[in-house]
């Protein structure tokens, strides 16, 4: 902060609230309540939270942990924030708060704006550089619970031969995975798209649809699981009774772009040189740039995560990111497909944390 | 919009855009890009969107999507949605955008301050109070889905007793609850929160310990499971071998107090008075106004929606409101209990939309 020219950071989404004090609930996919922590240039954070989440804050490491009893739509949380941020205020002082690529304003923005008006000399800069840079170097510990539920993931992906058959419903499917992946070890499973299409899926965002599973066709699953607060982040793709040539050319394709990704991902390449390595590949089959805008991005308490394999990002990749290396392309007749695997950059070079996906597309 | 004098709503936040367009994907948890619609005064939405979006926008009703390869950190929609807007703003025209109770900007606010600087004629107003008011009120399609999925929560409930035993773990226990729950035809089960502990638990919004249950222990386990899109949002209390007293009162005053909210909740009461109806039978036991902040809220695409069942709350409930009646309060020792019911208001009163919790806290 100090190096940054800041003198704290307000903090107010899951990810960043969760990372700076040890606060984990489901509760935030509630909108009605903001909750904020104060990260002062020296000392402990300071919790500013509704007073339902005082018993769990008290958990943590926090000790001044200041509550008011939410929603109060007239002053939820903003008398405690201005009595907190004056003397800053007055002092003529900059915090941080997170503006930049990849956040979310996770308070209402009129409360926002309130704020800073009755504040007038505080300057507010935009703290998203320095929590991105510590956020995307994991700790053994966060590697650690990646590995746990990359390994739950990889199991329950080695089950679908069994758990998918000509005639199930796409949606009973993702059910079934659901159940699996729970019963294998994860906590919940709040990411789970893909599709099922003749000779290829169309799209890579969709929920799933009654549309029975039917000979010819290719299925990918995408799914984000957590454990302990931790996401996995991995496809995979099976043809359903027989595999078309182009649907095997593009795995192909896929297969071995991942894999130079993977022999390319070390400390000091940028993603822009990683992005260049895998779209070499993909290149032999595709050279439109495909439509997902990017060929990975990290990986932790959120399913996506700084920094982006991409032409625009020059981030310089270091030991203990963790990642995901997910080449798209597109095929025949509006088809597409994606391939992904999660890794962690070690010293000597990338380890897999996912099981590395068949060599060839797999035929149910 | 013409009765509050706006010319267009930009909406961003993922139930909004629903609410508007259809758009349909869990592919919002990735918080790397920002999605639009633009509702105008007269004719359809326009969506500017990330291109990874496009085929699925495509299968809803609207026709103008404009779309960009995102991410893409220096321009992630901005010189679309300047286009898009920079009529109006030469027509100093008003747009609203929600900024009010339960909201958050679900861009970064850096570029949202950068899209207003670029737009000086623009004047933005808070489109909170006229969305909300669309919202609260369902249509029948959408009381059907949440009926749907409140029965599927309550054959989940009835199946407790033969989930939960003395010695699992809490966290095993939710695994259980679960998978019982997409068994049971439920999408997802995105939130799942509870407590078991001696006599009483103390939270209510944790995550599951791997702690084993215990005779002795009061269970509650609280989920907002959904099903195309929308959700339940209850909770049930177990006594695991034995009810103490103590735990066995504080259930009987929390089920008369929904009883007493669920024959107040008709149309034409506020919900300042559905909560003053419910906190009087609670008062019986604690007079202290409870941690939670309210008795319960509006349900639907939100696992919260408005409005509050609070004191603070001068909404007058309508036809077709769907609700969560959720008295709780504290008892001996820090223990607090909770207990929540959903219905649908009608012409002549209130509709159980759960299977009603029994009268006397049940012993597994």
């Amino acid at each position: 902060m100090r190096a940054s020219g800041l003198d704290g950071l307000l903090l107010m989404s899951e990810a960043e609230v969760r990372y700076f004090s040890g606060f984990h609930t489901l509760f935030w996919q509630s909108p009605t309540r903001p909750w904020f922590v104060f990260v002062p240039l020296t000392g402990k954070p300071v919790a500013v939270i509704p007073e339902i989440g005082a018993e769990l804050m008290r958990t943590t490491w926090l000790d001044d942990i200041r509550t008011w009893s939410a929603p109060r739509p007239d002053d939820d949380g903003l008398s405690l924030l201005t009595e907190l941020l004056a003397p800053l205020a007055d002092a003529r002082k900059t915090i941080g708060v997170m503006k930049g690529h990849e956040t979310s304003l996770r308070m209402p923005l009129g409360d926002y704006e309130r704020l800073v008006d009755g504040l007038p000399g505080l300057t507010i800069a935009d703290a998203t550089g320095l929590v991105r840079g510590l956020r995307m170097v994991k700790s053994e510990r966060e590697i650690e619970k990646i590995s746990h539920i990359c390994g739950i993931g990889s199991r329950t992906f080695a089950r679908v031969p069994e758990l998918a058959e000509e005639g199930l419903a796409i949606e009973d499917l993702f059910r079934a995975f659901r159940r699996e992946c729970l019963a294998q070890g994860a906590d919940d499973v709040p990411y789970l798209v893909g599709g099922a299409d003749q000779g290829g899926y169309h799209d890579v965002i969709s929920p799933p649809s009654s549309r029975p599973l039917t000979r010819g066709d290719i299925l990918m699953l995408d799914t984000g699981a957590t454990w302990d607060g931790y996401f996995c982040d991995f496809d995979r793709n099976f043809a359903i009774g027989s595999a078309d040539d182009a649907s095997r050319r593009a795995y192909d394709v896929l297969w071995r772009a991942t894999e130079a990704g993977i022999n390319a991902a070390r400390a000091g390449t940028t993603c822009r040189q990683l992005f260049a390595t895998m779209q070499a590949v993909i290149e032999e089959l595709d050279n439109q740039g495909g439509d997902v805008g990017r060929l990975g991005h990290g990986l932790g308490m959120q399913l996506t995560e700084w920094p982006s394999h991409a032409a625009f990002d020059e981030t310089v990749i270091e030991e203990n990111m963790v990642l995901t290396l997910e080449p798209s392309l597109s095929y025949g007749g509006g088809r597409v497909m994606v391939h992904e695997e999660n890794i962690v950059v070690r010293a000597h070079g990338a380890e897999l944390l996912t099981e590395r996906a068949p060599r060839e597309l797999p035929v149910i």
